[in-house]
């Protein structure tokens, strides 16, 4: 059993001998074990004990394991807190509310105290436990790797990482050791108690399990073992795959390649997604059900929004699927917008506007081009050609208004709704309020991203053209 | 329930609606919605009945489904075989050997009809309880995939795909199909009795599992669909690392490159034993303590040999892992051979003698060089340069013999056994009765890929000189 746990401590925990350990004691057999073991095998231990107050008596039990501790020769540190208060206060389990509060003050220690990793006693049959509440539960290879050797935990402090080198011993074996070593361990009355579901686990569930295979414990660690190992696998693929997919990020946001991420398999969608919205939020809990449509949402082109969280979404904009908290975080700069309502343009046809970001406007005039290339529509959307004559003196960058048509150029002189216009060339509703339109009054007489209008077109009889365009600097 | 089933059908089971198929049918409420949904799904349709003559009046039911089939106009075929003799002859469960026959009949079928599948009323029920099965059984993420909307099952037969279109679908919603449309199923009494595994399963296990949580069959089916794209997902990062290790293959070896494979992720290391193995003897079952030490093997340069079945093992061969059904089907023709006990090489200098494979011996007189190198040992060991006048008159390449030594060049007169110097050179231990040895008589002259004698070397005095060397021709 030593050898065991030496190597597991070595090649599983990381730990090599003489390295100073906080170990988390409750005075039970499997502490008591791990303390005698650590010490045996030439480690420098700090005991930590930490009282509930779960139980009337309980403070003796801490000054039991300070005598083991001081039978030992070792440092001894207590810690105590109300989980009853602190379970009730945070509407959490008594046993999420008392992990939540031994680990704090075991990664305290260790910080004090400079240790290197909090060691706990774990065993093999609590991982069985663990793995076997997981499939209850509903869980995929994550719940089924259960606990770990070696594991931060940035939702407890994770100053530290947690050890377990007791995870490849069975509790019969910490039982057997604890007798042999003459050491007195406590019994704890609430490990009976059916009220907590591991007790019923690991007394009720697991016999009746034990009744279709005696080695059902064993099954179950080789399989979190197994499941541990093959999810190292996927984690390698997920990164390529964050890689490849990934464009964009900001605080609140992440912006993938739409077609990229269409063409990954299903169980890579839903791990990027998961992954996404825990860098975004962490400690979020995504059901299963949230990440199936989210791989509908992704694998259908014409979808558009999806509320995933309270404020986590998937928005899909023009070649990006963003996964962001809200649809106000999403960058706005990939796209013109206005800095106010509207700005005058003066009288001039040479102006320079500043738009929001990097965006720009500009006018300027030019002569006729010998070519006819003002007659046809724009290549490029972002710029246009105006009969310089023909443009109302008064021109201004403004915002849309409600009603707002353009007569746009080759459609003879049909008029079409700004609104329309938005959704032809895929402008996010998010960015139509500020979205320029250069106009008179109600003339519109050009859409950045679209087309001018039909009545500022170049004619035969033009002698002078206006340049426009929109863009972004640098 | 149409709806799912129909998506199922087409993108899980990749069948398009008109498509022939054989409908396995024992007539209990499954297979009966099976049966009268895929026909309101426009597929066509053969009625499959097997009677397993496990119980009297077993051939009424067949009545009863070819009556059945008969209302709704279809084609019927019934088959029988007698599962009890044939689970006593082969050793198999009642279980198992049922379905052994009743899929050999099903795909019988298929070929003689031209079904492109068979389709069986596998449910969600049905599969929560495979995966507790395999669960209690021990499993990786495979069984925890359990079972497939569509596969291809090489060890039964496997000539045509099972399908499993009600694999989303709730038993209890089968029955209410069933009385909503009148379907008079049968009542198996074989599905109480407890000497079954899943019987047990589905009466005793599954209810005491819901009293932790009432939707756990739905937990475990999810769990069992993300294990299968987990697979997926696996299953490429295997193809890759295949790719990567594998250099050389015959019928009973395949050889991994060692330093590549040790690099590999555990888990990965285990699916290349575990592929290779079913490779070279399909239907091979590994357990996890083989994969285990084969795991060990695979990371101790210094380990040789493990067996890991009866015939099948893994062998290491200077750089290369081999997985073999023996050692005796290693390939030799990377390394020299004699094609006999031994060949005589003549009086004369120059010789050519052809060994096992496209190796071959040669040696020629050369005059004596300016430069020193003879001096010193060769660089390449499977190249030598003698005294001519030194030589014995009479040469022979020869296998070695028990209590050859050498005393090799620049070791001051020392001598090495023989079989010293085949470990210190790695000549696997197969190939060392036939390795060619350059010797008169018992005077060992050369051993090829290690060095020449020193009572052979070229002097000062030294006038001409014999160059040997062994090769692979091509």
């Amino acid at each position: 059993m030593l050898k065991r746990i030496e190597r597991l401590l070595r090649q599983g925990c990381g730990i090599e001998p003489g390295a100073l350990l906080i170990a988390g004691v409750s005075g039970g057999p499997d502490s008591l074990c791990l303390l005698h073991v650590l010490q045996a095998l030439g480690h420098r231990l700090i005991v930590a004990h930490f009282d509930h107050q779960l139980r009337p008596g309980s403070a003796e039990d801490a000054a039991h394991v300070a005598k083991i501790a001081a039978a030992q020769g070792l440092a001894f540190v207590a810690g105590r807190g109300d989980v009853a208060a602190f379970s009730s206060s945070k509407r959490m389990s008594v046993e999420g509310a008392g992990r939540s509060l031994r680990y704090a003050f075991l990664f305290a220690q260790a910080r004090a105290h400079g240790a290197i990793a909090v060691a706990v006693g774990h065993t093999a049959d609590d991982q069985a436990e663990t793995i076997l509440m997981h499939l209850l539960r509903g869980s995929g290879l994550a719940g089924l790797a259960g606990m770990r050797p070696r594991v931060v935990l940035p939702d407890l402090d994770g100053s530290s990482p947690i050890v377990r080198p007791l995870l490849e011993v069975q509790r019969q074996e910490t039982l057997e050791y604890c007798r042999l070593h003459d050491l007195r361990a406590l019994h704890d009355a609430s490990n009976e108690s059916r009220e907590y579901l591991r007790n019923r686990v690991r007394l009720e569930l697991i016999p009746s399990l034990e009744a279709y295979n005696p080695q059902v414990r064993q099954a179950l660690v080789r399989l979190s073992n197994s499941a541990a190992e093959d999810l190292v696998l996927i984690e390698d693929i997920l990164a390529q795959a964050w890689k490849r997919t990934l464009m964009d990020q900001g605080r609140d946001y992440l912006g993938f390649d739409a077609a990229r991420f269409a063409t990954e398999a299903p169980a890579l969608q839903r791990r990027l997604v998961m992954r996404a919205s825990l860098q975004l939020q962490p400690g979020i809990e995504l059901d299963f059900d949230g990440l199936r449509r989210a791989e509908g949402f992704i694998s259908d082109p014409s979808s558009r929004r999806l509320q995933l969280g309270e404020e986590l979404m998937l928005v899909r904009e023009s070649g990006t699927i963003y996964i962001a908290l809200g649809e106000q975080h999403l960058p706005s700069d990939k796209w013109p917008q206005l800095p106010a309502e509207s700005v005058g343009l003066g009288r001039g046809a040479a102006a320079t506007v500043a738009l929001a970001g990097n965006w720009q406007f500009t006018s300027e005039l030019a002569d006729r081009e010998s070519d006819a290339a003002g007659q046809a529509p724009a290549q490029d959307p972002y710029r246009g050609r105006l009969d310089a004559d023909s443009l109302p003196s008064q021109l201004e960058l403004r915002a849309p208004r409600s009603g707002d048509r353009i007569k746009p150029l080759g459609l003879q002189g049909h008029t079409q709704k700004l609104s329309d216009v938005f959704i032809n060339i895929g402008v996010p509703e998010r960015l139509r309020a500020r979205w320029p339109v250069l106009a008179s009054g109600d003339d519109v007489v050009w859409i950045p991203g679209f087309r001018i209008a039909e009545p500022f077109r170049v004619r035969k009889e033009t002698r002078r053209t206006v340049l426009v365009a929109v863009y972004r600097r640098g």
